[in-house]
């Protein structure tokens, strides 16, 4: 998360301290996704990251609006997780070649990408509420709901992949 | 995921590069759960913990048994995603001196782990099926099940952790 030591003292710190994290994790989806779409072969899964792309747009808002309802500036830390993550897509999406295998493959990246952001924002929604703000915590269940249903539509392009596939 | 360029052709090359970065990741998670026992305060936590780091002795041996059942060698390869994310526990646990905050940070971070492995073992699993082995998929559902009881007891210890503080 990087910040220097003993920056973190209270549970209202880490509170801010995890939503700069995922701040900056979304502004890297951001800059992401529109590779993957470049990338994606499937038609769905092409619209599927298209939808993404617009909605992570609404996630930095509605982070943005978090910040400005704490009162504390909004700004990102580094996030080595995403990176990481991110780092994993990149390269396996250079490493296939085979549009069938690329596409399940990039399936799999923003799944891990969305687990990702579903545990940071149940973490984040679990503190705001420990901090008596529900206010805030009901802002971001928004980005988890919206997190969670990507998921879902991502493993079912997974199965339809599958039986299209089949069917072939 | 860490391959040369091309290396993944099939369906078969990609599910045994993701059993690769899945080993990979339990076997850095092995190194990293005993620093997140000696910093866990709360008793529950820390045993919480122990107890992972048994489960995750047999996760290993499970992907072993697939690579086995599967005809390839058991090795790891580089998965920049679980180093970044443990990277990120190691630095908020270096960061926060007070304990209560400390293991709720800590926990964050197992939940993290956890999130990466479930998106893991659920592509891998999917990807088992459709290659027409659903006797790997029953060993790696295995490792599943536990990782998703392990992310719900930390949710559970997450509230406990809460409701204590508040009785104080």
């Amino acid at each position: 998360m990087g910040l220097f030591s003993k920056d973190i003292k209270t549970m209202d710190d880490l509170f801010v301290h995890t939503l700069r994290d995922i701040y900056y994790a979304e502004q890297q989806i951001l800059k992401a996704l529109p590779k993957m779409i470049g990338k994606a072969t499937n038609p769905m899964l092409k619209q599927g990251f298209e939808q993404h792309l617009r909605e992570t747009e609404g996630h930095v808002q509605r982070v943005e609006q978090v910040f400005e309802m704490h009162g504390v500036e909004a700004k990102g830390v580094n996030c080595p997780a995403i990176d990481g993550i991110i780092e994993e897509a990149n390269e396996i999406a250079g490493e296939v070649e085979d549009r069938q295998v690329l596409d399940a493959a990039l399936i799999a990246a923003a799944q891990a990408v969305e687990h990702y952001e579903m545990t940071r924002y149940g973490t984040l929604i679990a503190w705001a509420k420990e901090l008596g703000r529900p206010d805030c915590a009901s802002v971001l269940e928004q980005n988890l709901e919206e997190e969670k249903a990507t998921d879902k539509k991502l493993t079912q392009l997974a199965e339809s992949r599958v039986n299209l596939q089949a069917a072939q």
